[in-house]
């Protein structure tokens, strides 16, 4: 349990600071907090009140928060729900708001929040704001010898962008009712407010449509939303302060939509849903009046069910083979002078443009869809990066940054946290940079199953939530990477998978057997990064078994980022953590001993062989490496000959898992040998 | 990681002895099995066809099963889903059926299995057969050295009782869709089939009513299942041959009723949704018709959402004070020589047959509903005991056992599956025998919330599952214990939570430190039993927190079941295991001195000091007294002076939860002083 023992020593060692600075357990962090140094003590009397105005889905969400409150306290409150008819001026936390929230972009989210010793006083202008500032007071929960107590501090706080969303691909695997809901939940507690549903893909048709039953029954395997669900996440999520936003992915990605339509296809049918991952062929004919009409129906039907006023029609990857083969669309293009398939695109985004506009919604698309003639009321969703959303920004459009928030790429924290959409030091004028909304990280489901998905989009999440919500100056990594682990473990009380499933996936590997030796193992270890996975031997499909180490590995390591992170002080010369670095390493190779065991007893395992040997390897080398370093002298004259083949095979990935410390090993020693 | 090194002592132990006998993983035991002494081994080409007849229900059933499968070995099975397209002659799994299972009682569940060397074949009348079946083959799965394996064997199996339930209070506390979906999913992994949701109560009214919105809307706090849902839950049972039936509770157990209908209470409102524990007085009026013109359009309404042939009255715990207190009630009585509350609720109950008669519905109530002249295919609940339910069989009367499967009780496992509603030896007459149908685990909700439901209902429902459907001479309760904990595991994968939420609430009890230490110390508790928890000065309410020790510990401590056990086996002359005995003491004493630490750090958690203290004490003494009973001396003169107190003090709860072993100490230190 070497990660347990290591986060004891970090724990103890913010509480130590958190007495003086106890906002290190805040994320995202507020805007401006000031600590008044005295606590109000909470008591099992502790009550709240709401004045202002009288809104259901406030006072269900204060209810839910004085019950998480209980939950973690073991105190017993006299209140059971929050109403107007248990309001008091002598309650402890009183609420003041102006107005309910309204799900639009650019609403106030903003909140005061005062602690004192004799009271608790949050003030918003909406029912959002209030929200908001609810989760803050979780996360100032504190104990001592005394009891429970939240930080005494007045905070003022606001986001920095409107638009902090996260989205969901339920087609790729399909994401039951309670994946949604318990990721709202998170979404929540980490003030994300844009919930996008990717619903239709070459995997799937999502979402039941009464026009069109064919669409869902025929294109889903029976796994879609019926349109009362659907409802029930939208208020759901409204209920939580949470816009909810469907995406139609036209013209291609619409395999699925084939199966029931193949007479939309650019090219002949039948067509089965897909089941490999890749960009495919198969795109919607842009030349017949037969495509608009279904969209148009189709279009019409969802736009009454979601409320929201943006509709997404993504536009991404079409690869324009079935145009570039099919003879009546090249001739419908000569006839009407379209030079290429842009903009042939082009055309086909504007006739969506119409549908949507004459249902009372905004178009917003991935990067492809951007095209001059747009009205000024669309958002450029980017997912090629912030160079693009800058470039439409200074066209007078409105954007929001996908690229870097790709979530299931098993990217660092770090990574994520430091892409701005719009860095503090970037030159944008202010209506420019008024035009960036926001970001929306990016749930894409190749690699992901209801079991897996919390742990790739939690607890780094997190950190992209504090980017879009808190002051762009703040970039401190290490403060984030501890304020994380600590939201973490908060985001499994409101029923997250993210670390529950962990043991669970390790047992199953083992047979039910004893798995604490595997853990040591796998902890030490990440999933191979971005899209490697696919380019590895293995051919990944809808139905393919997520339930291997690689599945399992959490996609950060703690224990390694310490490492490499020492490795890279000694190599700026800073010997200060040398001692600890070594005895992290004796620790990694002495883990390989159990580890040997267990990988023999289970078929499933074996592929890791090769990788604790590496690990004992690499540990020792390591070692050795650090002595050297210290010792100031040259390593011995044949050691670079030893140590090579050791430094190649470590780098090597096996069942799609690596070592995340081996590169820097590699750096580290070629500095010595050099 | 005690508790954990002590399993993979059992785990190997029963992988050595699974080598000649592996079905002591399987749970429930099948009827018949023989091992044939091969495998067949699983491949990456395994694959599954059904033959006989297309069932969408089954194809879905099978294909999830390929999918676990899957997911347990990480094969890439080539096979995505299975339907009569995909049916070869070749394949590895055969399956025959002959027709689509019908929910209705007795309907046949019998398969027969057979896996060879060279091919798996199962055979059933009906698809809900098949399904049984299936969950037999995922309990086959074993491994070794060359991999993966199906354990050669003939299997001929079919359940002792056709009414195999469980039953779940989603009012007390509210239950959302994903608790129930995922306890049918558990349900099925165990061969249950019948799922009765208690869906009113005095603490809510639980189910969306399109005749009388306002019962929903006023009786529940917003958290019913919509009609959509109940259908959502109905359907996603029968897919995995299990029925669905509601009761509603009258006369009385209605406050929550009476919210939206004073009129119909017998004595004057308003009402509020209760939100303590007890059997409280609001009883329905049954002398008045508006009683039973609401009754009959609502039972109308639910008995045609409810496809099942059973509809439950509930009919329990009417205290009579409000009829009592009645002077209309009282004149109506006299009026009509009706001569005690029992002769009113049998007038009542006879209008409720009436009603569920005119639609297609058979009664089934609690044993209070008892009374000479209804129908004989009507069902008798029985929460009294086995007694009432002989009576019943005797009068020709059909009836289900709960009493002795009331898991909320937190009794242990071994006690539920000694309980037996038609005991081997019992003289009964085959007819009366066959009239007892089965029984229903009861799954009341005062204690339980969503987060920790799972950890009361399972693994110890899958004793009682098999007590249902595996033969009654089927009594070793060792065997029991060790399959169980493997089935335990096995359910996690199908998103049970029994387990998992254990380390978060622990880690939430410590405010987000290692809780190892705490780990430790829990494992050993145990709950307090029965309905002791309200009795000790702690008032429980609908909004309490259940996120205590108490709530996280298990039902069953299996190192205090262990160190109990050879406590028992000194007490009767057998000291081979004393070492061990002594050595278990010695860790549980040792613990306590990172306990110590743990307990102060969080204030919720300072209420179980004293139990460390009498922990460490009460294991020293243990092992004293083992010491001195191996020495076959007597104890020293004042020993039981200094003992007593250490004894009297170790068998007090501390907050809600129990030494489980301290009674057996006591018992083992007076014989010695005797």
């Amino acid at each position: 349990m070497y990660i347990l023992r290591l986060f004891v020593f970090i724990t103890l060692l913010v509480s130590v600071m958190t007495a003086q600075t106890p906002q290190f357990n805040l994320m995202p962090y507020p805007k401006e907090i000031a600590l008044t140094g005295d606590h109000f003590r909470l008591t099992k009397d502790f009550d709240i009140s709401i004045f202002g105005i009288e809104d259901t889905d406030l006072q269900m969400y204060a209810s839910r928060v004085l019950r998480r409150l209980s939950g973690r306290t073991g105190l017993f409150f006299p209140q059971d729900y929050i109403t107007n008819a248990s309001r008091y001026d002598s309650s402890d936390l009183k609420i003041y708001v102006e107005r309910a929230g309204k799900l639009v972009i650019n609403e106030d989210e903003s909140y005061y929040l005062s602690i004192s010793s004799s009271s608790v006083m949050l003030k918003a202008q909406t029912t959002f704001g209030v929200m908001r500032g609810l989760e803050t007071i979780l996360q100032m929960l504190g104990s001592d010898e005394r009891g429970y107590y939240l930080t005494g501090a007045r905070v003022t706080d606001e986001p920095r962008f409107t638009w902090r969303g996260l989205m969901i691909d339920v087609c790729r695997h399909w994401m039951p009712m309670d994946v949604v809901k318990r990721n709202i939940d998170a979404m929540a507690a980490v003030k994300l407010n844009v919930l996008h549903l990717h619903l239709s893909e070459d995997q799937g048709f999502r979402i039941e449509s009464k026009k069109y039953p064919q669409l869902h029954l025929l294109g889903s395997d029976g796994d879609y939303y019926t349109q009362e669900e659907i409802k029930t996440i939208i208020q759901y999520a409204a209920a939580r302060g949470i816009r909810v936003y469907p995406e139609f992915d036209v013209p291609g990605h619409t395999t699925a939509w084939f199966v029931a339509f193949p007479e939309l296809a650019s090219a002949p049918g039948p067509y089965k849903i897909e089941r490999n991952w890749g960009v495919f062929d198969p795109t919607m004919n842009p030349t017949i009046e037969r495509t608009y009409e279904v969209l148009d129906t189709l279009f019409t039907e969802m736009a009454a069910l979601f409320p929201d006023e943006y509709f997404h029609i993504g536009g991404d990857e079409n690869n324009g083979k079935q145009w570039n083969a099919n003879q009546d669309i090249q001739k419908f293009m000569k006839e009407n002078g379209i030079k290429d398939n842009h903009e042939l695109q082009a055309m086909f985004n504007k006739r969506m443009l119409k549908i949507l506009t004459r249902n009372g919604k905004k178009m917003i698309g991935w990067d492809e869809i951007f095209q001059p003639e747009l009205p000024k009321d669309i958002v450029i969703h980017s997912w090629r990066g912030v160079k693009y959303l800058f470039e439409s920004a200074r066209k007078g459009y409105m954007g929001i940054l996908s690229n870097g928030y790709y979530i299931d790429l098993i990217q660092p924290a770090e990574y994520h946290y430091l892409n701005d959409p719009a860095p503090v030091d970037s030159v944008l004028t202010e209506e420019e940079r008024a035009r960036i909304l926001g970001g929306e990280v990016t749930s894409w489901a190749e690699l992901v199953t209801p079991e897996t998905i919390d742990s790739r989009i939690w607890p780094r999440t997190a950190a992209i939530a504090e980017r879009l919500w808190s002051p762009g100056t703040l970039r401190d990594v290490e403060s984030m990477y501890q304020r994380m682990e600590y939201i973490s473990y908060q985001l499994e009380e409101l029923g997250l998978l993210h670390i529950k499933n962990y043991d669970m996936m390790l047992r199953r590997l083992t047979g039910y057997r004893d798995f604490a030796g595997l853990k040591k193992f796998v902890d030490i270890l990440e999933p191979v990064k971005i899209y490697t996975r696919h380019r590895q031997g293995v051919k990944y499909t809808s139905y393919s078994p997520y339930t291997r180490v690689a599945d399992a590995a959490r996609p950060e390591s703690m224990i390694s980022r310490r490492i490499r992170k020492i490795f890279e002080e000694l190599m700026a010369g800073n010997t200060k953590n040398a001692a600890e670095l070594k005895l992290l390493l004796k620790e990694v190779k002495e883990r390989q001993t159990a580890v040997k065991e267990i990988l023999q007893v289970s078929p499933v395992l074996r592929e890791m062989q090769p990788m604790s040997e590496n690990l004992t390897k690499l540990a020792q080398l390591g070692i050795e490496a650090v002595d050297i370093y210290l010792s100031k002298k040259k390593p011995a004259k044949n050691w670079h000959k030893k140590v090579e083949p050791v430094l190649l095979e470590a780098e090597k990935p096996y069942g799609q898992t690596e070592i995340p410390f081996a590169k820097t090993v590699s750096e580290f020693v070629h500095l010595l040998i050099k």
